[in-house]
């Protein structure tokens, strides 16, 4: 666990704040009820939820009964995806081309079931091509999910537009918000959509708590059943200080949001500077993305190597999804921008936090500088 | 929080071990990693996971590959049910009349599917009956599933002959032994199961965490899809704090299972002594059973009003399962048993740990001595 390296990957994870670990801390050191039973412990449980879930809901402009907790955002997508078709009969299902895993792969195991999956392409800037929705609508459609901000590019999409093409067709909505909640405004009314996933530990949060925000209207089923929590769509004990936590970090949000955007768009900016000076191309730069996000390339300089080659110098960055990140296939993402497949071999991610500095970005730029002299040095003596 | 209650409801949950919690607080507290994630902070976190799969392991004596994470019990179980059929054509499954909900609720949503659900019986003392197997196995069954433990009247179950039973049969065996760990000896092996689940907040160990641990011939698909997590059966970024804890809880168990069942038997010894002095009917009595719990009533004595009073006392018990406390039916688990629905209506359990003491018990008593006495006036005079 000791490590000085620096951390430039929190669109993978980020570092709890210590702000939500004093919140937490009680209902780890001190006993704490199943919040299913109704002794006084159980109840403290009970409140310490109820609690959290007014601080969720109110950071993504929802009622908190509107709020179902899960174990974390890909529970949450498989409840989004698994849950509304389980209650429809065969028809399609659309996703756009550059979902996380834990939608797309949920909505292909529904294939099995008769369903037909449509993809919904992405133009070279990595935006869902809108356009395209009308004619892969015409055929009758349960469900469309299109993410509110990449994880990889962090592109931020028109959810709210696509929503009015989905609900148009009759269709319900969903956007994983995973990667939105925290670096730009998230609005669940204003968005429109049926239903939004949010993850706690993208947010400064603990791992292990998420949310399916839900239109209490969506006729949705859930994946796990057994004792009824979560109003009978999320069973299993509650995780209470993940759930606490989740909430004080929605709550930071709330309080910090606009503070923390300009923090890290800052350095983004400086980053991407360097970046283009060293002759990197950056991905999705010509659309509205995440203020900490940036995906970007170097022409035959493949990725995986630069990314090892900046840990051993302590830098932590990221190659395509870590989610992925077992695969060496080029970034999905990147394929449906049309990005050759060899430039997006080459794809590294730095995304930022707070915690980071001026200082750490002009030093991780002298770094990757001298790395890319000795990687093209070293490729050019295996040749 | 602040509450000097005393807590008698160990089988709804546990207090975490300060030992447990201070493994875990490096992972809270100190940036970490994604675990899927290839940079230093990553490969800590991989290295966290894999030593806490090591330790689940060694305290059920199943192999390290065997154990797969899960946010928890209830997750556990609905993977080993819906995961197990899923991959098989409709037939039957089995499961015992006693199981928790989260058993049952899954085996009863495939119905849906075309699948029969058959109940399995238990005895008078709570005993599943496998004199009934075979007629109920004579029909074509993928899968039988019967508790280790009962989470109500810990009567323990012949898992091992039932697996035996089910395997001439053809049919995998599952048991929830959630209520099992920590309290009795577990030997995956011994059992000869094909899957046994098991939970972290059960024994001392923090919520969010728990295991299928699987036999790998198990034909077996996932309930979560995503970012293929836990060799794909398992999708969505760990929980690397509550997985270090849940490890940490395991190899406590390992290291200290006799002399906890020592303490809590004892304790339990003279809280039954007492109650049979009461007047009490203790449930499931007669033959094996973990050694923390005591199920029981006292005749035109309602259970709720019971622990309600209970509480106010200062006594933290429980009606029933707290796991389906939302509910005012009679206990499904006494009335598999033949139990009086009049009688199944006053059930109260206590459920022991360690950090309860003779003193507490023999204080609990002699307030339930007078709480039975003020209430048997308060219905006298309501009647």
């Amino acid at each position: 666990m000791s490590t000085a390296a620096t951390y430039l990957d929190n669109n993978g994870t980020t570092a709890l704040d210590s702000r939500v670990l004093e919140a937490m801390l009680p209902y780890l050191a001190q006993q704490q009820g199943n919040a299913m039973s109704r002794h006084v412990y159980g109840r403290a449980a009970r409140q310490a939820i109820d609690h959290a879930r007014e601080q969720v809901a109110d950071a993504v402009g929802a009622h908190p009964s509107q709020v179902v907790f899960t174990s974390g955002g890909t529970e949450a997508n498989n409840l989004a995806i698994q849950g509304i078709i389980g209650r429809h009969s065969q028809n399609q299902i659309a996703v756009s081309a550059i979902e996380h895993p834990c939608v797309t792969r949920p909505a292909i195991a529904m294939q099995r079931c008769g369903w037909k999956l449509a993809s919904i392409g992405v133009n070279e800037a990595g935006k869902v091509e809108n356009s395209q929705l009308d004619a892969i609508l015409a055929n009758d459609t349960s469900l469309v999910s299109v993410m509110l901000a990449n994880n990889e590019t962090g592109v931020i999409q028109d959810v709210a537009g696509i929503a009015e093409t989905a609900r148009r067709h009759g269709a319900y909505m969903h956007t994983d918000a995973v990667q939105a909640l925290g670096k730009i405004k998230v609005d669940f009314a204003a968005l429109n959509v049926h239903a939004m996933t949010l993850s706690s530990h993208k947010i400064n949060g603990p791992q292990g708590a998420g949310a399916l925000v839900l239109d209490k209207r969506v006729d949705i089923q859930p994946v796990l059943y057994g004792g009824g929590q979560e109003k009978g769509l999320r069973s299993g004990t509650e995780n209470v200080a993940a759930i606490v936590g989740f909430g004080a970090a929605s709550e930071l949000v709330s309080r910090e949001l606009l503070q923390r955007t300009a923090t890290v768009r800052k350095m983004r900016d400086q980053l991407e500077q360097g970046l283009q000076d060293l002759g990197a191309v950056i991905f999705g730069n010509t659309v509205e993305r995440v203020p900490n996000t940036s995906f970007f390339a170097f022409p035959d300089m493949d990725g995986e190597t630069l990314v090892m080659a900046l840990d051993r110098k302590g830098y932590a960055v990221a190659s395509g999804s870590a989610c992925s990140s077992d695969s060496t296939e080029p970034s999905h993402v990147l394929l449906a921008m049309g990005v050759d497949a060899d430039l997006a071999k080459g794809a590294v991610r730095v995304s930022l936090g707070t915690a980071n500095t001026a200082e750490q970005i002009a030093s991780f730029l002298l770094v990757l500088e001298s790395e890319l002299v000795r990687l093209k040095r070293l490729t050019a003596l295996a040749v």
